[in-house]
């Protein structure tokens, strides 16, 4: 009995030990840190997007569902780490990494965040987040300030007001952009007479009250995924995101637009938002803003910008204008981890209005009373942590001017590879870069050739068996893991709408040289000669030369009658 | 022009520097990373809360609305972060911090964290996650078998099962319920015959077709705010929250929560969920999670249990049982940044039933393809971090044996500290903790007799005047800033729900000595002595000797007739 208390104790001391601070820089935890350091600076100076192994072989490692029972030691963990989840991780941080939106980071972000962890405040009340909370309101006004461009008293006014908030920080887009449409959705249906409103009543009655047989969000086909989500999360129902139809650079059409919304209008569907992209997902496009905030405001609708990519084109007085017209949203959303190149977690939606967010104002007894200064009343999420000490970081060491270098080295390096791209004989090309966004597709010169003189049955052919090249050779790049473009799947105009595979590729990381994208062509030429595609390409080559006899064969019966 | 393009090239030159790993430890960044260790470290040793300054004075320091045109230096910023930021935040992690639910950290949770951000993974998709996402699979599991307990089999069966999942993390307890009552909305109207479901055709829809004119989710009046916010969010509308009275034990009353269901039900309001709490966020008491399955069952309402902060009660074999019913539920709220003790921004939702987040489920061409292991098709959120690393490292490096620790000596200390509170003649318990949550106020001895002999009015008028007092001395503590309590405003039945404002204490962080406990009481009665509250004092002492005077002639009078 005296000895199992006597390893309660031990147990209990060890407990008290993991809290406290270790005093000595040379403790075990000092040790392990600069273990971790070490290992971290190797890995990521490596320029290997990921060592190949398979997923299922890599779950073995994580395939335990008991808690285990006894502590093991930290450096055990931390080697556990290092081995089976650091090894097997994406790097996305290497300048071969080109596929998706997540980028490398400044380096300066590591050690900063430190504070941030260390500190472990929560922004939801300024209880627990002190100077956290002024400096989160200046984040947002500095960044109101880059898209609405308001003057300085505008700020000196606003920007620290207990009663409104020129913007709502969150984990990324998607909560940006739902906190948006909830702020339009309950702006559409405020309380009157004897309609207590629909942040209260709901959107049943919201709707019976107002005489509505629905509400609908309108975006180009381009729209990110979220607004689906937001719109079924915020009881819309999915179906009434009403995708618009896009002109061949992937930009809204506004006559479509317009006629949609007289449609719906007819039908006593309320329109609760007109949602411009600045930066599709997809395609890097951006929409004519100026003339849809015209037709937001005569259907009496929100305007909101996703421009949670293309938002920081604003710092580049050469790109800047593309986005001309995003001043005079309602709201935007931008995400921080994108390219405001902060770690991992943290977006947010600014409103042009300060009294916006009030419609989604919530309060309780014992924080986020009334009337505080408390960030939590007009925030979707409740506890939150300090990010917006490291866009205040970036904004500062990075500053506008090297924000501006960022982006325009981003756009013109798209550019260049688009070159590339279409000067090279077995790429094709499929959308311009606007912003630093582009795709391309594997199509050899005999194909382009085909497809010019096609009917649309065998158009149709031969851009299935493209897609089905594109999209092994994206595997197999990926599989190789010294490089990483991502794919999809548009509908192009020129091939009359066919679905297509295509290479997606986003140019954010300032560190990937145009021989990089050199060496990443030819690793994609060279995975077309590989034998586990052969067959595919035997049929295309058989299908184009078919193509090509036939056209001959019409060309000289054509010319004997 | 020479020169001007000079300067554009070297800052361009700079900005890749800032991108690239720099390679020696006695690198500038190297350095300023040490330096701010040391500080961070300093910091954290000290035991004072917070500094005081006015938050309008603290204010000035971010008060421009201008981005800075040049970048600054690493080193100045990490000095004004230092110097304007850290010494005027909260101190969450001081052992007298004992007023909020954010603690504080164990010590390795800082150099794992490096890890997390250094790698900067997104877990939306395994194109930028890998093996975090097996990792983030295997954490939802773990936690999901300590609260179902379901067996070996189950974990093999579904744990890393594309097609399913056994919960969804997010960036904490506000999203976790919103999501537990997405799926409960969506499993309600689900699609059928010519009824596209309510995630497509939305509520009004939804409402219509299957005939009902509303519908709720139940909980008790301690239901955390976030429910309201979710009910506003989701379209049913917050008056759709319907708040069921509790007992004395801040228990809901589950005879009245059946009495509710049977009235919303003849009204055709449809119950979506009951909601039980495993720890409120005032008073830590846990409803009979037992008993409230069965209304749920009943009822045909999804049981969701709101356990963010006592979840981690399950790893106590002694306070366990008091949860006991959770594993009935459907899903279940916990808060990984409070009791699982890793930093801010991370929580997650358990489902019982590996289908149930089908009723969310949102895929996209370019990523979270259908049957893809990818994350994000089934998670509010898009893009995330990999905080389930950290809670991975706790789990393993405290082990379920120091989790039961830490929430031993919690409970244990709130007990200890309820009968400090008990045998002082200046304080009053108002709740008596069942988990490490407890409130009490200050009530000077006098207070307490006359309090039992007041009529209504009078008892009125003491609360409130205790309230000012105790009101006061919380908000004096809080500005020394040696120690800190909330306070919250509460109806206690021994005062026939006459509002009260009581000090709020949560005992989370196991450095916390009783000492320190008693130096936090005995600030409070010297507050009580400051001539800036004397005035209320004599009012106090006015309106109980008035009762007792009263009480007196009565008495004499009685005693005549």
């Amino acid at each position: 009995m005296a000895s199992r208390n006597k390893t309660a104790q031990a147990s209990i001391e060890s407990m008290y030990r993991v809290f406290t601070v270790p005093e000595a820089p040379q403790s075990t935890l000092g040790q392990v840190d600069e273990y971790i350091s070490r290992n971290l600076a190797g890995f990521l100076q490596e320029h290997i997007v990921a060592v190949e192994k398979d997923l299922n072989e890599v779950e073995k490692d994580f395939s335990d569902s008991t808690i285990p029972e006894k502590p093991i030691f930290v450096s055990e963990q931390a080697q556990f780490l290092l081995d089976k989840l650091v090894a097997q991780s994406v790097h996305t941080a290497a300048p071969s990494f080109i596929g998706h939106m997540t980028s490398a980071l400044p380096h300066f972000m590591l050690p900063l965040s430190k504070i941030m962890i260390a500190l472990n405040q929560n922004l939801v009340k300024t209880e627990t987040s002190k100077a956290f909370t002024p400096l989160e309101r200046q984040v947002i006004g500095m960044l109101h300030r880059l898209v609405f461009q308001e003057d300085k008293a505008f700020y000196r006014r606003w920007m620290h007001d207990p009663f409104h908030a020129l913007g709502s920080m969150c984990s990324g887009g998607t909560v940006a952009n739902l906190s948006a449409l909830w702020v339009a959705r309950n702006l559409a249906f405020p309380a009157e007479a004897n309609f207590r409103g629909v942040n209260r009543e709901g959107l049943f009655r919201a709707l019976q009250y107002y005489g509505y047989q629905g509400a609908a969000v309108l975006v180009s086909e381009r729209g990110h995924y979220s607004l689906r989500k937001a719109a079924d999360i915020l009881g819309i129902g999915h179906d009434y995101i009403i995708p618009i139809a896009t002109n061949r650079e992937n930009k809204i059409d506004v006559d479509a637009l317009r006629t949609e919304c007289i449609r719906l209008r007819s039908e006593k569907i309320k329109i609760l938002s007109i949602v411009g992209i600045a930066g599709t997902t997809e395609t890097g496009n951006v929409d004519p803003l100026d003339e849809m905030a015209e037709v937001a405001r005569e259907f009496g609708a929100q305007f909101h910008v996703d421009a949670a990519w293309g938002g920081p084109t604003l710092f580049s007085r050469k790109y800047a204008p593309i986005l001309k017209g995003i001043e005079k949203a309602d709201s935007v959303t931008i995400d921080a981890h994108k390219q405001l190149y902060v770690p991992m977690g943290c977006g947010l939606v600014l409103f042009k209005n300060p009294a916006s967010v009030n419609a989604i104002e919530h309060h309780a007894q014992y924080i986020i009373r009334k009337g505080s200064k408390d960030l939590g009343s007009t925030t979707l999420e409740g506890s939150r942590p300090g990010m917006a000490m490291l866009i205040h970081s970036g904004l500062r060491i990075i500053g506008r001017d090297g924000y501006e270098i960022l982006i325009d080295l981003g756009i013109d390096k798209a550019k260049a590879y688009a070159r590339m791209i279409e000067a090279h004989p077995n790429f094709e090309l499929i959308t311009e870069p606007e912003l630093n966004i582009l795709t391309y597709r594997y199509r050899p010169d005999y194909a382009a050739e085909a497809l010019k003189i096609a009917d649309d049955e065998h158009r149709k052919k031969i851009n299935i068996m493209l897609g089905r090249i594109t999209k092994y050779i994206q595997k197999s790049q990926r599989e190789r893991g010294k490089a990483f473009v991502s794919r999809t799947r548009l509908n192009p105009r020129q091939y009359e709408g066919d679905p297509c595979v295509v290479f997606r590729v986003v140019l954010a990381n300032p560190l990937t040289t145009e021989k990089i994208l050199t060496s990443i062509l030819d690793e994609q030429v060279e995975i077309a000669s590989e034998k586990g595609i052969s067959d595919e390409f035997q049929a295309l080559q058989k299908a184009c030369a078919r193509v090509m006899s036939a056209s001959k064969s019409q060309q000289v019966a054509a010319s004997r009658s």
